[in-house]
């Protein structure tokens, strides 16, 4: 196992020995990744020594644990109708200046390498945290070693900006493949957004039943990416505020309510493929299995929200509390009688609550597949805790789906309130990767 | 049930239906306790109804599952010795100017009753989140109403400003009862402390395995504190960065090492009672059973670290980075060998490496029982992730403890050009509260 080379550049057919019959993607990181891993501090004549002894502990972990994998390749990403894992972190990432075409096209390559790996719990790099040659930095960064894989998904996404920037720029020569359906949001009523956690040429959403795993994955793209893109936000989540599958139980936001009772659920095949997956007859044929992912963070007053009386809480949502049943009556999975009269005459259900305005009956028909996370960022400097929701819908037409939803909860949802939207993205998310390629592939082709 | 009241306040006797023989604290919230809770909001005329509906789903959801539970009340608190929880909410409260000394009494009682419930899966307040008056707002926030325990342990402290303010004011008339061992922390070399996220009059450590328990849980007692006192700072923590039991595995931090390996363990009761808890012979007789909690933010320079060759990480540890070995060999649980000779005639462990100068050997046989927790706050500006460790120590003495261990490891750890120390907080930990008495009490008589 000893050897010399002439660069930090390790030969791609470098196996690591006692692991041959692994399914070892066909491309290692590409020269330009390997460099931002080993930054300045590789000198000439690696000698490789150690490899091996715990080359893949975290597979190991994997096999022995009851944790979920989900495979990376396929029709689709996964992360959309995948269960909703319970921990986010979601990064938003900019080029770097001076990336071109060639240069996003590696970073995708290289990303789709490390996230082929990392889902399926092994390090992000050939050369685990705790192996390879001492003197280079090692390939993964170490601290989900001994962690099973933890239903890790990782979702990428490209944002308006990837496409022409603000000043007109198309750096990567791809402005006329940008979808139609890949809008820039409208200003909404109430807005409050800040620009520096809203927006970004791409982004990575990693959901993990464990949050070392899903910081570790942020963590490690990030790394890959050194000199050719950097984080613009992130956002850590927990407690998935919607189940996207019926064998979950429905979670609570943090409101104390249940939150995502009425979403699609990936067994509705149907559903799903009419709400969530663009189709090739939708325009950018590239996206044809892709979808579109908006995020929305939503700082919650709860200060205020928790003096407020039970009652008036339950008119709000449209919902009890306890059940989750809808007030006109039933159970939690109850559909909801909009016309159901209350003894003083109005209806059971205010015309204004968030369940009627959010309704697809409301909506022609139009829903999303919410997949938030709820969040808490410490405190503010007056001592009240700067906790929400961070909002995560897929969906094939933003045009269709999110904004005439949200034009119509943000103009009279009887919730507004207790909500101030602070963040905003909207990203397209194309569809899976087949092995030997790489994620997003399609718009360059 | 349904009653009428004068005013906001609830007759403690006020039991729901169908909940005799419920393990009821004797104590229910003071009287201002529950006017923190209520606001405003509340008028006249208190109507009952709906309560017993779902009062203590969240019991149910306990005796369901197989989560941990951990006892409230007893000679030391929970959250010290208790097998160290998956996740993090810690709190640092100042009391609010006009708060007197019977008005933090009572606070301290209304922490009590409160926390004795939710450690036992059970709401904040008697009136659960979905059930009581609809004319008032729940005495529980609801976010955990389907949850269980998930182990969640809440530990209260006293920091030194709450015996003497900065201007020496004795507001609750205690300065003469603080601990010698309570001592201010000194300034370290490289120190970068940031006063916003430091030093507090209370502060508050909830752990669970399960972080919408614990965020839950400080939520609901920064709302019964309501004008008493408020959130100065606050952390979020995952991936428990030591073990505090044998029949734990030894976690990674975000540098990828195993942490804690030679951690106190609760098992080792002789270790835990000459080092964690304060004894009567040490001065303040109320602290006897208590113990003293050193908290440190600090932040990991992760990018830079992540550049460093796997050699130099592990010269900088001591340790190996797989196993967690010392370099002098092994495995991870040998006794380092400080005098074992490299081939190049130096130590097979560097004289200035972490392992070695946070040994006991070299510090008079001192130790912590340490707790910490790795933390991610999104990211800097320069697309960083803000991300570190969050420390926390026990300890019987911090001045034979804490302090000159890290004098040593501030003045020649090697691993200090990756870390900045950027919070600190120094807190008496009374003893664990009898059922009937409140945490502290001690101090008052």
């Amino acid at each position: 196992m000893t050897q010399s080379h002439p660069d930090a550049e390790r030969p791609e057919t470098d196996e690591v020995a006692g692991r041959s019959g692994d399914p070892e993607p066909r491309r290692g990181l590409s020269r330009r990744g390997m460099l931002g891993i080993a930054g300045a501090t590789v000198g000439a004549g690696l000698v490789g020594i150690g490899a091996g002894v715990a080359a893949d502990r975290a597979v190991l972990g994997a096999s022995a644990g009851d944790s979920a994998t989900y495979p990376f390749y396929g029709a689709h990403q996964a992360g959309i109708t995948t269960p909703a894992q319970d921990r986010l972190h979601f990064a938003a990432f900019d080029a770097a200046p001076g990336l071109d075409r060639a240069g996003l096209m590696e970073l995708l390559q290289d990303w789709t390498v490390a996230a082929a790996r990392m889902t399926q719990g092994r390090p992000a790099g050939k050369y685990g945290p705790a192996s390879g040659p001492l003197d280079a930095p090692p390939d993964d960064t170490g601290e989900a070693l001994d962690l099973p894989p933890g239903g890790l998904t990782l979702t990428f996404g490209f944002g308006p900006s990837l496409f022409r920037t603000a000043s007109g720029e198309d750096r990567f020569g791809i402005a006329s493949r940008r979808p139609d359906a890949l809008v820039d949001l409208p200003r909404f009523p109430g807005d409050a957004l800040v620009d520096a956690i809203s927006g970004g040429d791409l982004c990575v959403q990693a959901c993990s039943d464990d949050p070392q795993v899903a910081v570790h994955a942020i963590r490690n793209l990030s790394r890959i990416a050194f000199g050719r893109a950097s984080i613009r936000w992130s956002q850590l989540g927990f407690g998935r505020t919607s189940s996207t599958s019926k064998a979950q139980a429905t979670p609570r936001n943090l409101f104390g309510f249940k939150d995502g009772t009425a979403n699609i659920k990936s067994e509705d095949q149907s559903v799903v493929d009419d709400q969530v997956w663009a189709a090739h007859g939708d325009g950018a044929a590239w996206m044809a299995g892709g979808s579109y992912l908006v995020a929305r963070k939503i700082r919650m007053v709860i200060e205020t929200w928790d003096r407020q009386q039970l009652g008036e809480q339950e008119r709000i949502v449209g919902r009890d509390k306890g059940e989750g049943a809808p007030l006109s009556g039933g159970t939690e999975f109850s559909e909801p009688n909009f016309l159901a009269l209350a003894k003083d005459g109005g209806t059971k259900i205010d015309p204004d609550s968030h369940v009627r305005l959010a309704h697809p009956s409301m909506n022609h028909g139009a829903q999303l597949l919410r997949r938030g996370y709820n969040f808490v960022d410490g405190n503010d400097e007056l001592g009240r805790l700067n906790a929400g929701l961070f909002f995560i819908a897929f969906q094939r037409d933003p045009r269709k789906q999110f904004i005439p939803i949200q034009k119509r909860l943000a103009a009279n949802d009887l919730m507004n309130e207790y909500l101030r939207h602070v963040g905003s993205g909207v990203f397209a998310v194309p569809p899976g990767a087949t092995e030997g390629s790489f994620v997003g592939a399609g718009l360059f082709s």
